[in-house]
């Protein structure tokens, strides 16, 4: 493992900061004085063009141009043009990805077809730790279908074993929303298809965060949604990714207008689109859609090599200054110290996690807690700076000193 | 029928305008100069209060307070308070009725778990001449589910007939997209009752535009969407609607995280939330869920008796000046001249719509045209100026002279 710098002292974070090549992202973003948000991973921040841009979309698009706006804006082709920006983020071609809905609705398209493109195959595999929603919509589609589908869970290290003739689908998130840690994209892969199984990636949590190659790794599906590391404001909509291989035989549950092949037609038979746009379903919400374009727009200008060198970097200099600094009051890393299998959060458990996350809270300190003992810091790093984590730092310990020395 | 004064001059118009009680509300929106915009019933304009609210919630609640904004500022129950605000336009208690998704995805939660309700029941029954996405969501769902279920498709005329113990819900739109005609919902929905099927309304074209009375009608089941009358923006969240009765019995086949009865309890189990909120599936667009609340709000403010007599009004004096100025031209009104009979839109048809429209959008005059032969034009009363209807009908009447005598 690579060894890392750690500072001494504040100044020597800010000569971080002066060396970093991405520091010049930060003025594009509207952040609030006074506080160290590491949860960029939950929401994103504002990027200031977003207001801009909301606003003029808001402004002429919707209030001068009208209904206009839906050709001669390009709002009917927004999801694809905002999915053909978010291919290249995930290893995609631009022809596989489109916006559309929630990604739990594009979990269940895409799980109840692929139940279909394997008949026989009635399992959806996951592990038992994945992220809850994808876990629901499979068990509602599992519910739905009745004798023709299952749910089966197992522990992350059984996976591979768990792999058999009966899985129609391995529906796994790439990066754990507890503990950020990464799976093995293309091994996971890899294995499925020995037994025939597709794979099915959530990628909620990585995408913008590090760069993910979905067809390096000959992967089947993806979701994701826009509103974590792609900074595309609260309740962006999501995408879907389908393999260009498989377009051809993969069909949506969900006959909306805007995947009939004429939505124009009026024609009253369903007619699917062909390609990707057939996972479209009902109108998009174009403001929301608006503000996921200009983060994407960003996270690509700035490119992901960067991103995930940088992310890297800042979570690897909070691991080690909490453990430098903060080594006395417990705080035990529940993310991989490996950074090949760390995605850009950093988790540390403790007993008295939800309280000290509330004085960090107080203290400027922006986390996120999970029962019951999970602190989540998101390391985002096209807002984030070295001297952040440097402060974050000094406030948790401070954080930690008074609330230990008060228990004393 | 009442009988109509049809004005002789613009000036009356304008007198008419000067006796309007709903006339201050075109101030509070952000129009172009120029248009007479008669396309409200596909997008509703902007609501000058949107601007600056959507710059308020993507500067400030998302810009500066960030994550916390999900409670602090009430994101994570904006679903349920712009349904509680949609409630009393369509006749529902405050209980009954959430923002989620899109028109088409509640239309496939709903019959998918009306087919539960109605166990034995295999039939989807609605008209051909239904919305398009509301069929193709019915024949997706039924392609899915297989065995299970069937969608029949009958003339308008032959919904009663059509009704037997083996149709599980009868699914309709309330008023007609081409036409503008209403059904009559509680003569419909008492028949679907008597053969013991439930009742699915789309209520699209209606909610904002009309009252609806839904729980007065015995109606069980209800969708919408945002962008239309409700000027609630391009591609606005949609609303589900169902009757308290009802409610414990329901279960929506998308188990998505925000319908689940603890979402942050984030547990590996679904256990659906109690009453409406376990339509909700996925994290909702809050920008443009925060655009549909602003003109909720102002329909809500103006009162739809005010609302229904004028749109009445406004299509009535459309009709009257079309057949007196436009006579020799062959406009041949395809909506009910019945006032009881006919929603906010007036259409007509003639052989050479297309080019008339064109020609109508050119000179500054905005409806909708739909292949063959159908000329759309929407009455949405809160922005619409007697004059208006005067300038339109004029534009119309120069329009046909041009192209009727040029082709002489």
């Amino acid at each position: 493992m690579r060894r890392m710098f750690l500072p001494t002292s504040r100044d020597q974070a800010l000569a971080m900061d002066v060396a970093d090549d991405l520091a010049g992202f930060r003025e594009e973003f509207s952040l609030p004085d006074g506080i160290v948000y590491l949860d960029g991973n939950s929401l994103g921040p504002l990027p200031t063009r977003t207001l801009t841009r909301v606003q003029e979309v808001v402004a002429r698009e919707w209030g001068e141009d009208l209904i206009r706006s839906w050709t001669a804006n390009g709002w009917m082709d927004l999801p694809a043009t905002v999915g053909r920006a978010i291919a290249p983020l995930i290893g995609a071609r631009p022809d596989e990805v489109v916006v559309a809905d929630s990604t739990s609705v594009n979990l269940f398209k895409l799980l109840a077809a692929v139940l279909r493109m394997r008949p026989g195959r009635r399992t959806i595999l996951s592990e038992r730790e994945n992220f809850p929603t994808d876990l629901y919509m499979a068990q509602g589609l599992v519910d739905l279908l009745g004798a023709g589908a299952e749910l089966r869970l197992v522990n992350r290290s059984e996976l591979s074993g768990a792999l058999d003739e009966g899985v129609a689908v391995l529906a796994l998130t790439h990066v754990d929303f507890r503990t950020g840690e990464c799976h093995d994209m293309a091994a996971l892969t890899a294995a499925a298809h020995r037994v025939g199984a597709l794979v099915l990636w959530d990628l909620s949590h990585s995408a913008g965060a590090l760069p993910v190659d979905l067809n390096g790794c000959a992967a089947d599906l993806g979701v994701g949604c826009g509103y974590k590391f792609l900074n595309g404001g609260p309740g962006a909509p999501a995408y879907a990714f389908v393999a260009g291989r498989l377009q051809a035989e993969l069909q949506s549950p969900l006959w909306g207008w805007l995947g009939h092949a004429e939505p124009f037609a009026f024609s009253d038979r369903y007619v699917p689109a062909p390609g990707i746009a057939c996972l479209l379903c009902g109108t998009p919400p174009i403001l929301s859609l608006t503000a996921l374009a200009c983060g994407v727009e960003m996270v690509g200008r700035a490119g992901l090599e960067r991103i995930r060198r940088k992310s890297l970097a800042l979570g690897g200099l909070f691991i080690g200054l909490v453990e430098r600094e903060c080594g006395e009051y417990g705080y035990d890393l529940a993310s991989p110290r490996d950074e090949a299998r760390r995605g850009a959060q950093v988790s540390f458990r403790h007993p008295e996690g939800g309280a000290i996350m509330g004085a960090l809270d107080r203290a400027g300190v922006v986390g996120d807690f999970r029962p019951p003992d999970l602190l989540r810091f998101g390391f985002s790093p096209l807002f984030l700076r070295f001297v952040d984590v440097w402060d974050a730092v000094a406030t948790l310990r401070r954080v930690s000193e008074e609330r230990f020395s008060r228990h004393r």
